[in-house]
């Protein structure tokens, strides 16, 4: 089952060396997620060839500029191609009105339902949740109020050994049941024994999002054991007092938050303009935390 | 005297086939003024190499997002590159609230001067003036309050004949009067006349920039006699019936207004996002107005 994340923009505060403000696209299993909407976003999603319209979510961790200008362009895209299906739309309160004021005075008419859920930026919260995955949000140390945003796939099924099974004329209903981990018997009495058909489901996967923030204590519970983490370092750490001022965090500290959290894998990303090479930027995370791979526009990552 | 147009943005209501929304800068000797500000403008300043905190005034056709949304990235990213000087900024008068909100909330303080200045939508009026250039703004017939704007080069002094005055010994303080046509005598009675010793200048230059708009009468006046326009052509003429509907023009009746009007040539542009190849669209207006070309991105074009 697919759980991608594909980086649409790396760039932090003003885009710089063609890299764009900050967006990336879940795709997990072809339910498609937008995080954050830096301007030009359209633009890159048309780059990347992802459908616009199949976009379900929006989660807009704060109101800078560079994670949010590219939203009014995209809803009123989405209008003009032809988009019925509901949006559903997470973000800080007072996004509704920095939207509404800009289709009030351009008499946009949205034709689809744009449902906006304010996020609660000081408490962890369940944002969304079907049978296949859940996202919370979570408060980040950012100067205006920030959340970050963690996906986690529901727990799978165990999966059926074809093998074992061949020549058994299992009942077909059965079939659920044993993935479900539950034992079952035929009319006949002979008995399933899930332990011996199945094998179990691979754990569930996490995906956590870090961005801006200030490298801190208060939101590492929300980021516990994820499999792929994407934090923000903007700076290298001999820049740590203009991270400390600007409230975001250096690529060490990045590494320290992913090994503290006992990632698995970490994403750095939100690269300051200053950094044309950013391999000086991997090469101080990876110090501290190994497995660490720098994000970059228009590549797919596996959670 | 330069006097050019920098297409930066070509593309209606949704960018396509790497053709972005609209923008453009106008270099009047030096001077840099920014006209509609679509997404990703700053981008497009910086793939063009155009200085962004050059651009001395922007002026705003209307609200709608792709004449418009990438201004805010634009002013804070002159924000963030240190920006001093002032910026005039001319729209429709929501466009300050919907900046406003933005900073706001954004926590962006400008540490620059920005000076709004509504436009009037209903009237013809002056709007910016200096010794070199003055610019007015026009109502045009759209679906919300749009204006469109003339460019007018203020009259040029006549120029010395150098060759005429070697061996004359001219008094410098004369050179100037002569420049504008004044006769001079000096102590000796010797006479200075301009008609023989000045070549006259040349005609003052203008451009006139109508986007978005029907064609239509009412703005046929302010455009009288311009050097260059530009027009949108939205769609062929085959689909007038959409560009009614939808408040655009046609590749034919932009070429109608630049012909009524006795402009010198045509640029057009806003091309809908159905049209890959432009070439029909020039093809049409030529029929009808031969000195027509397409407007293209990180093209100049002289007034």
């Amino acid at each position: 089952m697919k759980f991608e994340v594909l980086i649409l923009g790396n760039s932090s505060a003003t885009p710089m060396f063609e890299r764009h403000p900050t967006a990336q696209i879940i795709n997990f299993n072809e339910q498609i997620f937008l995080i954050d909407c830096g301007e030009g976003t359209q633009m890159q999603l048309h780059r990347y060839g992802v459908k616009s319209n199949k976009i379900s979510h929006i989660f807009i961790s704060h109101l800078h500029g560079d994670h949010y200008l590219g939203l009014v362009g995209l809803l009123s895209s989405m209008n003009l191609h032809g988009r019925f299906s509901d949006l559903h739309l997470y973000g800080p309160e007072p996004l509704i009105d920095i939207i509404n004021i800009q289709l009030k005075y351009s008499e946009t008419y949205l034709q689809y339902n744009l449902i906006f859920h304010p996020t609660n930026t000081n408490e962890e919260e369940f944002i969304f949740q079907n049978n296949t995955i859940s996202v919370k949000s979570f408060p980040l140390k950012h100067r205006v109020p920030t959340t970050g945003f963690r996906f986690d796939e529901a727990p799978r099924n165990a999966s059926i050994i074809r093998e074992r099974i061949v020549n058994m004329n299992i009942p077909t209903v059965f079939l659920q049941q044993l993935k479900r981990g539950v034992d079952c018997v035929d009319i006949d009495g002979t008995v399933y024994k899930a332990s011996e058909l199945t094998k179990p489901a691979p754990p569930s996967r996490s995906y956590a999002y870090c961005s801006d923030t200030r490298a801190f204590e208060s939101y590492l519970s929300s980021v516990q054991n994820v499999d792929l983490i994407y934090h923000e370092s903007t700076f290298l750490h001999e820049m740590v007092d203009r991270a400390i001022e600007t409230f975001h965090s250096t690529s060490l500290e990045a590494a320290q938050v992913a090994k503290q959290v006992g990632a698995k894998k970490l994403l750095l990303g939100h690269y300051s303009a200053r950094y044309r090479d950013l391999s000086p930027l991997l090469a101080e995370a990876k110090l501290e935390f190994d497995n660490t791979e720098l994000s970059l526009e228009g590549n797919w990552y596996n959670v």
